[in-house]
């Protein structure tokens, strides 16, 4: 398992590499929410996401020989180019694996940081497959998105500065995907904070983590549609199920007109520009779905990776 | 004249009821603009720009007789916003002079912090007239937008905030409308930082302060045409003519499809919502117009509020 003397051993290594990310306090939201709300502004963190802290804690906790070797992946979304970030920063070779039908942007964001890109297939099984043959046949270390110990323990560094400023809110809410920043959140909150309870949330039709839980294992969902693009595994890593078992107060499921809102009123109101899977905490509270009724929430902007035209999109269908 | 003790004690007055906004560091910046940048995201003060410091320290300058008869201003822009905003702060009253032509949603602004709202033809002489009339009329008191002492110092207190954290920039490079904010930061860098140049960034269209200071007084434009709608006065005020006659380093000038690209820019790289008033500084940089050569800058961010709808038209023209 992962503890926070992980995160805290984590928050060493990553020195001044990650931003210390403004916490916001926004009162157009509080009001709406029913009490205070602050805003972790991952969406400013280096390669424009929180992945930075989980690539690059594992990047650096590699051996001289695994260094040696250099380091893979397999998503072509906001952890590739967070390891594609950390590799350059440290001097090691990285392949990223991305499917033939990766946007031109994300092949030339990895390309800019110096790595390899590799094209397999469409799907993740199939560029997991392909990361993981350049992993037996070229003795490349595999770095996975979230089912990693030293990628929660790092994506965890996030809620430990933020309790640094604010040491006992009421809420945490969360982005859930496979689990990373959920578990890493849940596991500093559980160590630091007893009486904070962290939600994760999760797109209605992208609910691993929610059947899981009451599965009480991890379960396979169908491919979702949702335009949370980041929040798409078709399962939660085992770690994280587990670390959020043990440790998250529960899930709650947004939709993606509620997404599409929390967007928007993050560009307009927060001026802020933050990705759909980066929204769905805002949308939990926008929607109503959460009511703080007096309490304090942070609620944690995991990215703002974007596609202009897109925001663009959803800016020019508001009221 | 207004002095660096003006600035240190509207501060005091501030207190903490504006924001200490981030300072972020922008790598793609740097390495376009040859030198370190840092961005000082006024996009995220109370009321989405820096107006907030200007008429939060000149309505906390009013006597209690001044007080109890209320505020009034011409503006229908930001600093309108800002005024109403403060007034409402220390339960005053307060009516906002717009022209008959102002959009819905700074109307409902206004409106939606307590404040009056009446209209008055579509010109700027026009409001001022009107504005200038229930001052006569009714005893309201004038909070101006920028020709104005305490304005001037509210505004330096961000520079301020900024040398705190970086003590010694090469260059601070602030949007230029009718000078209060460009003043306000030439005053306190001339005080603070000797070694540090302030740049005033103007709309080539309305280069007020370019020619007041190429003329040695304050001349009136023609009506400019420019995105930029918060830099549309017509002439520079008298005080912060006279203030960046004597401490500002020069001034810049950049077209409107210059600072598109900067709007955009801000958006897909630093994740920032920034008004076309508010980006003329990345603008400058983004165009080559200001090289750093191994130099440092601080680029005010100085406002966030765009319509969703014209952001999202400047997004979608984008590569």
């Amino acid at each position: 398992m992962v503890n926070l003397a992980d995160v805290r051993a984590a928050r060493e290594r990553l020195g001044g590499d990650v931003h210390r990310t403004p916490l916001l306090s926004s009162r157009q939201l509080a009001e709406i929410a029913g009490g205070p709300v602050y805003l972790k502004c991952e969406n400013l963190q280096r390669t424009g996401a929180f992945k930075a802290r989980g690539a690059l804690n594992a990047v650096r906790s590699l051996s001289a020989s695994e260094r040696a070797r250099g380091v893979t992946t397999f998503s072509s979304g906001n952890h590739g180019q967070a390891l594609a970030w950390a590799a350059a920063l440290e001097g090691l070779r990285a392949v990223i694996f991305m499917p033939t039908s990766a946007p031109r942007t994300k092949v030339d964001a990895a390309r800019g940081y110096g790595a390899e890109v590799r094209f397999a297939g469409t799907t993740s099984p199939e560029r997991k497959a392909a990361a993981e043959h350049a992993v037996a046949t070229e003795g490349l270390v595999m770095v996975p998105p979230f089912d990693d110990a030293r990628i929660v323990a790092g994506q965890g560094t996030c809620l430990l500065e933020v309790f640094e400023e604010l040491p006992t809110p009421g809420f945490v809410l969360v982005p859930v995907g496979g689990g990373g920043l959920c578990a890493g959140s849940a596991l500093v909150a559980a160590a630091c904070s007893k009486a904070t309870r962290v939600l994760g949330i999760e797109p209605h039709t992208a609910d691993a983590m929610t059947r899981a839980l009451a599965a009480g294992e991890v379960v396979t969902i169908a491919p979702p549609k949702t335009i949370a693009d980041g929040l798409m595994p078709l399962a939660a890593g085992a770690l994280p199920f587990s670390l959020a078992r043990e440790h998250l107060a529960g899930t709650v499921l947004v939709d993606d007109d509620e997404i599409r809102a929390a967007v928007r009123f993050l560009a307009q109101r927060a001026k802020l520009v933050v990705e759909p899977s980066g929204a769905v905490g805002v949308a939990a509270l926008l929607s109503g779905r959460v009511r703080l009724e007096g309490s304090s929430a942070v609620v944690i902007l995991s990215g703002g990776n974007v596609a202009p035209q897109f925001l663009a999109e959803i800016l020019a269908t508001g009221e």
